[in-house]
């Protein structure tokens, strides 16, 4: 069979990296065009040693041209960059699949998107969880996704069965603990090892984080109220580890609701969901466990003195809350098996 | 002017020896005798490498007769054994102070202290936290003190403005994200190294730390309705990192407040605390700027699309987490300068 | 094509895991039967909760009755206890193929065994380092392999060119910094995150370590004065990391080594090697380009003003540096291309 | 008793901020001045959190105009600017003291300086390692100093005795793992927390690390032959950890020498050092141990079938490793307490 050609914009970036890692184990792929921005014309060996078969390729500059001439695209750039590459492209490859890692077209509602990103928007694009309730449908076939922010993928997954049965109210609290490849590789102080090792901190706080509203629309969707129903407060932080997000997520509870209904519900939502993982009763997620892989591992339980349901999710922010999805996603637009080249084994320790 | 005797039982633990690397930089203290569990005949030296004036003391047994003919007696033992110790030294000592570093006389509740701990109710100590609104008051002479947890602590600071000044209702979320000591020095497979690193997860969700109903109680002070009236949904997390909480609270608005109203109830709460440090607006606590210090770091918003107040505070759970709140306490104890030996300086990067 | 029955003695440890986390993405295996000492009778999934494939599997006790019927067994098991092991397998299965990831068969010489693990020697297997020179002859279709030690398949690795060409005398010395996993999962003291985290240690000083003999052996078969003529000053180092281990070795230089002769003997060394990659001229191993791969990163250098030569090796401990050096042999072992189910792509940041 | 006034140019940055962490403790001193280079016009507090007590100074540029009028002068810059600010205090300040925390003066060869460093030799100024065999003397009243380099530091003290005893040959190999601060706060890629968190890397492989003529030098005192008598193979590792070097050294025994004679000869060399603290045998130093402390810890053990001395040391970076050795060298130069200021208590965990 033919091999699926795949460009990577962003191929220095911690997403882009992650990308190729994952493409490098897919056996329906050809790895075409490698691009960058500031870093083109460097050995990719030399920014990314990890990826030893790619490690001759010489980057070159993420241009329309360069990444023509592909069946697939994906692009793993700053915000805003996303949209006017992808109009390019539009024109010298009608067909081609455009998988954006980026921010450009998570949202809806243009209003938002200019409230929190501050320019113009790109438009909306298939959102790219099809774990969410009728989230697979819009990925089968899709010419263009979005790939889901890292946050909203595991606080929407923890929260989203509880939502929609109506075990809560849609007024949920997220605390988010990340590791700092999500904050990507751009050389700033506060992202040093000697600033992030030994320390955790809070940022972002007070709803002001872009990924507030992307989370705020998918839980939308699954409430009769709609987005505008729905309150978030959500607080992420930084913390030691290179990789991996443990979103600690509740709400109050809408009725009385026993610890074994909660684990019901959430069994009977993902029961057939090849990467997200409802650990046993009593074992909690961790971070190290889905480590490179693109599961997903939750938890629920039902706090009656508080009165809220706690779910608590694990995903590796590069893998299932990027590269991952987008791989997955991938898979869905060109009729691929969902899960070929993506494992749901993590490496630990 | 005689220095104060003291002694300290646990000294082979995290919290006996961050008690004892205190001591060595108090003006007024000598140390006298160190007695540990299974440890009792090694040298110090060999336990707590990091204590070098110590190193050639030989740790003595963990009884009465050897922790007697002290001024004052820190105790930083597991849960259980403080109340018959306490009980035999004052039989021998009438006028010794004891510190106690562990929970067994922090709770008033003796149902709630069965409920969580499945042992007999010790009693209540004054509980120390000076910088709980009038907590200073039972401090100063005392001849008991039970040192607050970790997470209390820090939780309870981060949140005692707000419920103190009506600005919240009293229904809390707590997401604390912890450094390892906090888990204590005891050899377990989850707390090993490899299993800690590049790792982050939930432990204790659901309601059922210990740590909750100490935050409760702490809250209900705070409030008309008393404990009765105060949910806590707290989920404490550990992180890749030694020392260190990071502790995320929030409350629903009982009103409109704005940002510049809560920062001034909380600027104005802790005005002339000499250990809890409000941040400028803007700027958000981490852990490494506490790191060995007996400050506490705070800042607070309000997300008026979610309808609450969020505190985030940062602490080490060792230092003014444990032993430097011990070392507080015995300074209001003795009538000391409340800050003799202590440091608001953390120890980064 | 039928698959290879394999089953995993130790499956609860690191090595055991690593072991299986591979297996699980090799095309030719079906994993049998998993072992355990004191966790038989527990879920996997509760102990590797990563390996979300095989966690309903119950671990069943390490006898000889459970690991019957089996082509291949991998034994990850304290050293000493695959000698009897082994012994038993051989009578009920004899064309099974052994796999020992452990210390029991790796020496030669029954003296320098006793010496450095106080117990009787249980013989020499096949030592299953395929890239040594003359090495791979041995472990095609070997029934039993020994696999190295994860210090001594780097430092051997990072000098053995050199020694073979004479570059250098062989009077070496490595450093080798590792990351905990190397201690494996029992839990102690001194391996505690707290304890691990923000330190740098090291330990065995002054030849002590056991891996020395190893590492002695494996220079003397490429020297013609043998192992005696030998002579290794090995100090290994723990460092604040779950995995991998950065080797620094020197040695004298026997004559005049220009930069480039060095860098030629290792490019020849290792041409046609698939999992050594010597990095190109001034770019330097790190271990987290090779974590969970099987590849070793090499690069060499000539200090002239010191008189040395100086490499420099990285590999995953568990990886290249036991599990995947295991699976490696099997492969050889069986006949099937080496590479199967092996990769070179790390997993970074 | 008036108080010494210090200025500190460099206040942003790690060693800057660690001179000011410990000056906030030395009962001698007032801090003065507080200057930068880009980060002037900033608060102190937003720059070095952990400074609780100067959070609110403005750093104010580096510039003679700002730090005059002070009694010391520390100077924690980058290389090659220390020469002409000295130069221009002199001028206005005859009799202030400088303490160079950087490169500039610590190399006696201007030859040597201008092939490791590319610039003009500043001069040479005493050196700042007291427990060098008769390095106090040049530092008490001294008017400048030359604070040593960290790797030189812990390096020289690991090695001096074993050397000036004639024990060993100076043909010395040192690998030595370091926390990343000491490579400073400037934001660069390849020290971004997601790319020094599980990894392990060697740098300046071969001789060129600028720190290895610094400890030829140091030895060359030591030995009749002089700094071309010794050879130095030095090379440096970046570890997972913000602060502590562990250095690993080792050279051939010059002549049959046996563990207790050797212990003993390191005991007797140090055995009125009140910072340097011989392990007990058997134990081994860790860089925990001597976090935020002046404390260095060594040990030494005599491999008899490798025929070499092995020495290891650590120490942090930042504190003896830097700023702990400028404040005990202002110390010296003032004719204070050598200790004054300085703790031997470590912070661990």
């Amino acid at each position: 069979m033919t091999k699926v050609k795949v460009a990577v914009a962003g191929a220095s970036g911690y997403a882009g990296g992650e990308v190729l890692r994952l493409l490098l184990a897919h056996p329906e792929v050809e790895i075409g065009a490698l691009s960058a921005g500031s870093n083109a014309g460097e050995r990719l060996g030399s920014l990314q040693p990890h990826l030893w078969p790619l490690a001759d390729r010489v980057l070159e500059p993420t241009t329309p041209e360069v990444l023509s001439g592909h069946d697939v695209v994906f692009l793993a750039l700053p915000h805003g960059q996303s949209g006017p590459l992808a109009a390019a492209l539009a024109e010298t490859d009608p067909a081609v699949v455009v998988i954006d890692c980026g921010a450009d077209h998570r949202l809806e509602d243009a209003a938002v998107w200019e409230r929190f990103y501050g320019s113009a928007h790109s438009g909306t694009w298939p959102y790219g969880l099809p774990e969410l309730p009728g989230g697979r449908d819009a990925l089968r076939g899709a010419r263009r996704v979005a790939v889901p922010g890292c946050y909203p993928t595991i606080s929407s997954l923890a929260l989203a069965p509880a939502v929609a049965a109506g075990l809560v109210t849609p007024d949920v609290v997220v605390v988010a603990a990340s590791g700092t490849s999500g904050a990507g590789k751009a050389a700033k102080t506060h992202l040093l090892g000697s600033e992030v090792m030994g320390n955790a901190s809070a940022y972002g706080v007070g709803g002001v984080h872009r990924h507030t509203p992307e989370i705020t629309q998918n839980l939308g969707r699954l409430t009769p109220g709609g987005p505008t129903g729905v309150k978030v407060s959500f607080t992420p932080l930084l913390v030691p580890m290179s990789r991996g997000i443990l979103a600690t997520c509740s709400a109050p509870l809408a009725r009385d609701v026993s610890a074994a209904e909660a684990y019901d519900v959430y069994a009977t939502a993902y029961a057939t969901e090849p990467f997200v993982h409802l650990l046993p009763a009593g074992q909690w997620p961790q971070t190290q466990s889905v480590t490179g892989s693109n599961a997903v591992h939750l938890q629920v339980a039902v706090d009656e003195a508080a009165g809220r349901l706690v779910a608590v999710g694990a995903v590796d922010n590069l893998a299932k809350g990027t590269a991952g999805a987008a791989v997955q996603c991938m898979n869905l637009a060109l009729g691929l098996d969902e899960t070929t080249g993506l494992s749901t084994v993590g490496l630990a320790p």
